[in-house]
């Protein structure tokens, strides 16, 4: 039995507690928040005790860390928790600044602790389905892989404005779905972005739709898509060709009721809401979490693949700009 | 808040029992069974009291009880529990014999108290997302009704020597959903049953491959093809012409992920497993009954209908053995 | 070479005069209608004569006629062309009456010429894909049959007086779907019928809407559902339950597009006109007919199997009306 | 009627005989081929004459001439037509030298005579569907447009090196579709490519995958992946996201037909020949070059657009190379 404790008691911690209690192997001691309120009201309602960041990482009963506040703590509280010996699963991103995240790598390395960054989306059935395809041989070797990641409706203006850009809140998921999937980072990045959704945001200086491909050096060619806004739903899907076929997963729909009538057929949407289409998700990297804990075997997710997408935001984000390919060099892809 | 018992603590109890903690409305207080062990087990991992039927009935807390027990008690379980002054949610199928479900209907008429009969996919997100878009008028009115219901693989035939037959133990479901969708009973009923399957499944007297017609005095038909093997999952779908158009719910596949090759394209299966496709419905079920004791309201599958599914379910089993059309009486119907 | 002769240049003899100039190893040389006008357009547009069936039956270099006249005068013309030594393939049904059907059959015996049946559906490329899975075994022995057969809108009631009734008009061609891809006759026919669409077909006493079961010895079960009035196109499945696993034939849309909004997800309808589905089924009945000639073989559907699909008509219109069982008895399905 | 010859009796010299027998408001009366003994039996099974191009350009009688000979003879041929004032469909590309095509269209500016290019896919149902919703406004402005391009295998190694590349010889297909239905030529192109198909054609000069990223001044982005083998068959799918929604063209299928078995669920693949896929386009195509010349409108793909597409893949070529983003100039565009 592992004895935990979340760091951060807003929305997406609150998803990660219901995985955390419904996981028989971890016991969720301690919720901690920078709103005491906030602490208090989501400990209460798991039957947890609302303690501070300093009282936690004291506390030697406690074996693991989730880290789910805002992103510009999340290089301290690894290195914090890390060094109090504690396991971490920490949000992504990593960091905003690349350069950052790279101090966080090196700060931790010697606390032989693991640290897991949170890509949910590997834990994806769907998602994963097809990586377990991919590597059961079932179409060949990968050649051509394409990521299409549109959300449903954009975010507030202010929420852009210190998010970092579309390629290190949004696309840094495709990222690292592009590195998961391929077995590796690519040699080059070239972006093109916009923002044709919504003028404001192009004023706050971000884009909104943007096209990236991603190159290995072997041949092998990612395009991933993002739109900060379909309107329809959350759509999420993946498709790779490879040697010996086409591996696709599609959208999760509503529900699977058809119609069909003078006016032609119809169907429901992709699930509107991230949470419909990965609350599985959360529970399988949470479960995920705690058996490479009790296994003593590496996390499924390193900090290093966590930095991995942050230089390819941070490569995108200057190709956007110069229209030119960006290397991605060993150094940015960190120890 | 509902304070409730679970009466019965096997596979279909423990199912209910998630759906009854999850719930904020109810408290689920105390757990019985005629395996003392097995309502302890159950009891001590929801937080309950285990306590004989007796107790539980007697005590002026409990407001409501979910019978899961064995089909042969549900009858006497029902009168003695609506006696007591509780509300309950039943199991379907009411009983296998028509009589005493019947004599069960008239001992409970004067409590005034309120019984559910559980049939859920009724509660199915899929199948409810097309009977609202029936109701909402959406393909004009129902003409010929079409449902599927395949299981994976049959049951032991010692199970089947005892299960009242197909009709009344698996077609029962499609029976009511057919009552559901149409609003109300058919006039007549024809039956065609083989055992195809399984031989021993004939020589035990049932059939495991059978074909249903139902029609109605206005000229609407409905269709239920039943096996008890599909081999491949659980095959549960409905299609419905109506005088406007095509309605139709199709399964619930194990992911989205898709291949193609050389060897054509493949996909995933539909799940195998019922509490797989027809967990959320069991939730969903239980919040319903809830959310009519709270309001005061009609729950939303009567014991009425119950009776209904059973009269058909008998007519059935006559049309098949005669081969002639058996007709549906308001005597069978109940009050 | 073959030399041909088109009898019948109403609709379905137009058609039949494309396939007829498009195969290679066939010559139209005559056309025949009762209408001499219509008989001499045709011919002119196809490059052939205009001549009386007289004069095409008694011209010893004419090796085969295709008979696309009124249905009642098949038999007729099906005697008279093998008695002057031509092969015949015949628009379906062979006749109206079962018991002229099998006079027919009697009469041609002697002749030793081929007659062939025109039962397009089973050269449709999507049903013949259906056929060749379960012939290559891929799921297994068949056990549970599907037909659903709707057309887009109900013909004329004055022609409806005419047909013969919905089973001998329309689901003619579904029994002998059902008859060929089980591979033989059921011994068993149930029947439900009503007039919903439109209470005209009914006060003409015909049915618009019907559900037929067809049983096998072997506890086979078929199951075939139609209705004259689907609205939004022309509804043509087929779905097979085997022993290890499922088969279906879905519908031929109007196109592959998709287009998701707020809205839902809506594509394209079925194909409305029966020769958007079916005319390569047409072209490949014929060349099938040529092909069978050329090598000497068996025609691939014969007057027997003409004589069992009507024979199954005869069987449900009366199971309809009975509310009983019918018996297919070997008199029945002829010689 | 028009009076039309056809210049190039090779396969798609021979596949567009067969639209322009098939329309009846054009007559095709002479065939030319640089190997007489082609022209003459293709000539022969259409009932056209085998003559020289000299003498179909002389002849007065001749409105419109097809030109479906190799590519290096399209400029030339273009301005012969139209000089001897004769309309012209022209297969694509116009040529594969940029400077040479911008010739040509100054050279036919003063003939007056209409140019049509043989984009043939703007032709294909599914597209036009697309194409025809989009313009409807059913989603709103298109913003980020997909195409998918994959051929099924590889042409030989010989054929490539004098094909001009895939971004001339197959890309330049999705270059016109995306003209097309973005509704103009974009401002840049960044592409990127590499030959991991087979490395043979590496070692030529040339990629077989690749990725190209089109973006308009506006904002809308474009991206088209190219793949020389898909293996499984001819995928050629558009999928556009709009202010309001999206819209898909997925491939057309060998038939209908799905399995399930407990391996899983499978159908059929893309079709894997260009004609099975776009014969029908083919058709459409020429009935509205046709149609343009009666009505005496503007052709609906004019050698503007020709240019447009080739211009693309100049600028393509380019930046897989440089790794840069290549604008697109208005003198790259032509007149």
């Amino acid at each position: 039995m592992l004895n935990v404790a979340l760091l951060g008691a807003g929305r997406i911690g609150q998803v990660h507690a219901r995985s955390m209690i419904a996981n028989k192997d971890s016991r969720l001691v301690a919720v901690a928040d920078v709103m005491a309120e906030a602490a208090r009201t989501l400990a209460a309602s798991v039957g947890a005790e609302a303690r501070s960041v300093e009282d936690i990482l004291a506390d030697a009963s406690i074996d693991a860390v989730l880290i789910a506040t805002s992103t510009d703590t999340h290089s301290d509280l690894i290195e914090r928790a890390t060094a109090a010996g504690k396991a971490v699963l920490c949000e992504k991103p990593v960091d905003l600044s690349l350069e950052r995240a790279l101090r966080c790598q090196a700060a931790v390395a010697g606390s032989g602790k693991p640290v897991m960054i949170g890509f949910n989306r590997r834990f994806d059935p769907n998602f994963a389905a097809l990586k377990g395809a991919l590597d059961a041989g079932e179409i060949g070797r990968p050649e051509l892989l394409s990521i299409t990641s549109f959300d449903p409706a954009p975010p507030p203006v202010s929420y852009i404005k210190v998010s970092g850009g579309l390629f290190r809140d949004m696309m840094i998921h495709d990222f690292d779905m592009a590195c998961w999937i391929m077995g590796g980072a690519p040699a080059k990045v070239t972006a093109v972005g916009s923002s044709i959704v919504d003028p404001e945001i192009g004023a706050a200086g971000d884009v909104d739709t943007a096209a990236v491909t991603l190159s290995w050096d072997d041949g092998r060619i990612a395009v991933i898509k993002n739109s900060r806004r379909a309107g329809y739903g959350y759509d999420q899907r993946v498709e790779l060709l490879g040697s010996k076929g086409l591996l696709s997963a599609r959208n999760v729909l509503e529900n699977t009721v058809e119609k069909i009538t003078t006016n032609g057929a119809s169907s429901a949407k992709p699930v509107y809401f991230f949470l419909e289409r990965y609350m599985r998700a959360y529970e399988a990297e949470w479960t995920a979490f705690v058996a490479s804990l009790a296994s003593g075997g590496t996390v499924p997710v390193t900090l290093r693949d966590g930095i991995a997408a942050l230089a390819l935001a941070e490569a995108a984000t200057q190709s956007a700009k110069s229209g030119e390919a960006v290397a991605v060099t060993p150094q940015m892809l960190g120890a």
